[in-house]
């Protein structure tokens, strides 16, 4: 038995959506599941004991940060990222090329892998697929995510197909580099293109990968060109493996994607918008500093009540961000993080229910 | 039966320590007692779910900020401070008098009461003993302190008599502002001058307070100066009724004060010095920052498990101040709260088992 398999449980009537169980060495995961963003090997604001209370069950964090700050030796040597951030549950990495690419100044890529300048201290690091995976595997994690080449958007068909090209050049060393028992993801690259993204799903899907991301979407893209593109890809996945849709997204591109048959997410947005005091509710995304918050004593919405934070007012989360108190980033955090664990849990339910209209219709302004 | 009265359950054999319950209509609080400072009603990076988990039961809060934002009428109308707050432990406030003095850039200061700029808005403010019990009365809270002349340090003897003087005639308009049911601290004067204490003591205890503070203490001193006005106004304060040494302060301050009779505390040091990543240990205060934390796998004191933080690492609380991560400075706060309330509970076992010189011996470095 692999260390991570998908296991199918069903699928909705209405859609293409499916309900299963991600299995991974710390636990099983239900899906489909969205994983909260731990960048630096902490969910900004929040505690493992707090993720956990919330109900989800992976988490994501980032090889690129943890290598420079502390390093994988350090955290190998206190236990792996598990015991180092203190989180029982499961934990995917996503493979730093994306962060060198958007953190560091100066980078130079090729075929043997990226090289670039630490935004910490200047120093020239390296990255390759082989350096990527050990890292991951020095950090003990359940899924370690292949190094891949994530072009930006706009990008031209050419430069779309070169980052598709060297994504696939990449793939099978990934795969190679992996320490016995480290389950690794494969990623579709391809940009906006139907025919790129056939092919290089089809190529992905052919090596023995533990699951299939859909990477290069969320990079800036308008939703009407990344909705055609998600569905495109996801039709052609493999039924057997777990589908990860790299980066998203709103609410809404959730509910579209998991409809298209996608499994994983992950998103900063529920975290760093409650930074910026933007609520989650069933009625849209609220500014916490509106007036109208200003003697409100329920909840920011009637419909919404979050275990964690219930015992708070709008009026007083508002105050605490008025008032610049830290705990008003957090509260907001755990409102925003439980939304989405609702929504996603929802979800589940109503896939194997058949009362995916109603979801989305309740779901419609959020 | 007033809303706040003092019950002594027995004194130390080996000092001038009492144990004692102080009744409040939001519940009995054991003394003696620390409480967490939420100046602006929010207690820095942690909510009222975590005081209330380690064993606090009362808290600070601050008139002169609550009620420059969000104003005291706001917060009656939303059901007092401890429903805004979701507090339902006891809440003192102190008269605002002290911050008036110490954030307000121009003030003028006369027997009618003291005019400021808010340091919000630069508004001109007015602030009188019957302002401040209104604005205490309006949010609701178990304890009003009176609004005093605290006087800097150092000051001539004129100035530290002249602030007496007028803390004595604003101490009777302070009582006759209450509200029915509403309990009043008194506040004893003197600076650093012991016949001025004696005279403050005399005269804040003959009227009808429901308790008496020390004030004019840790404003800068050193301790070989604080330690005997302590010891001398203590033993003259009344002992059917609370004691509170406003501000104090480090462990060894506590320790002595309680040794002299002090009932109640309050202190920033613990959540501030947290912020600054320094912990409390019983080998006294760490830098978290410290290189000889980088891969330490235990807690910062192995003397010391806190159930809060206990699940994370030394090394993993030094990563998230190294990275700037906010949940590193909550996680300092927990375990710095966590210390004194420890150690308070420690102080009222102590008191009761006579085994005051243990406990001394155990704090001696912290």
């Amino acid at each position: 038995m692999p260390s991570v398999w998908f296991e199918l449980l069903g699928t909705c009537p209405h859609t293409g959506a499916r309900r299963g169980r991600l299995h991974t060495p710390h636990g099983t995961v239900e899906t489909p599941f969205f994983m909260p963003v731990g960048t630096q090997g902490a969910v900004k604001t929040v505690g493992s004991e707090d993720v956990e209370a919330l109900g989800f069950e992976q988490v994501l964090s980032n090889t690129y940060h943890l290598s420079l700050r502390p390093g994988s030796k350090t955290i190998e040597k206190l236990g792996g990222l598990h015991r180092f951030m203190s989180w029982n549950g499961s934990i995917l990495t996503d493979s730093g090329g994306y962060q060198v690419m958007s953190l560091s100044d100066t980078r130079t890529i090729d075929d043997s892998g990226v090289r670039f300048k630490s935004h910490l201290d200047g120093s020239i690091q390296f990255l390759s697929p082989e350096r990527s995976i050990e890292i991951q595997g020095e950090l003990g994690v359940d899924i370690s995510m292949s190094l891949d080449e994530c072009p930006p958007y706009p990008c031209s068909r050419d430069e779309a197909a070169n980052a598709m090209r060297r994504t696939h050049l990449w793939a099978p060393r990934n795969l190679a580099a992996s320490r016995e028992g480290q389950a690794v993801f494969g990623i579709v690259q391809g940009g906006v293109h139907e025919d790129l993204r056939t092919e290089s799903t089809q190529f992905i899907s052919s090596l023995p990968f533990a699951g299939i991301a859909v990477g290069g979407v969320s990079v800036g893209e308008p939703s009407e060109m990344q909705y055609p593109v998600v569905a495109h890809t996801a039709k052609q996945l493999p039924v057997d493996k777990p589908r990860y849709l790299m980066g998203v997204g709103h609410p809404k591109d959730i509910l579209h994607a998991v409809a298209c048959g996608i499994d994983m997410f992950d998103c900063v947005l529920p975290t760093r918008m409650a930074r910026h005091h933007a609520l989650y509710t069933l009625d849209g995304r609220v500014n916490a500093l509106g007036k109208r918050w200003f003697e409100h004593d329920g909840p920011f919405d009637e419909q919404s009540v979050f275990p964690q934070t219930e015992r708070y007012s709008a009026a007083y989360i508002r105050h605490l961000f008025k008032a610049g108190e830290p705990l008003g980033a957090r509260l907001a955090t755990l409102h925003n993080l439980a939304f989405y664990a609702r929504l996603l849990r929802e979800i589940r339910e109503a896939i194997l229910d058949g009362t995916w209209p109603d979801l989305i219709a309740r779901y419609e302004r959020a």
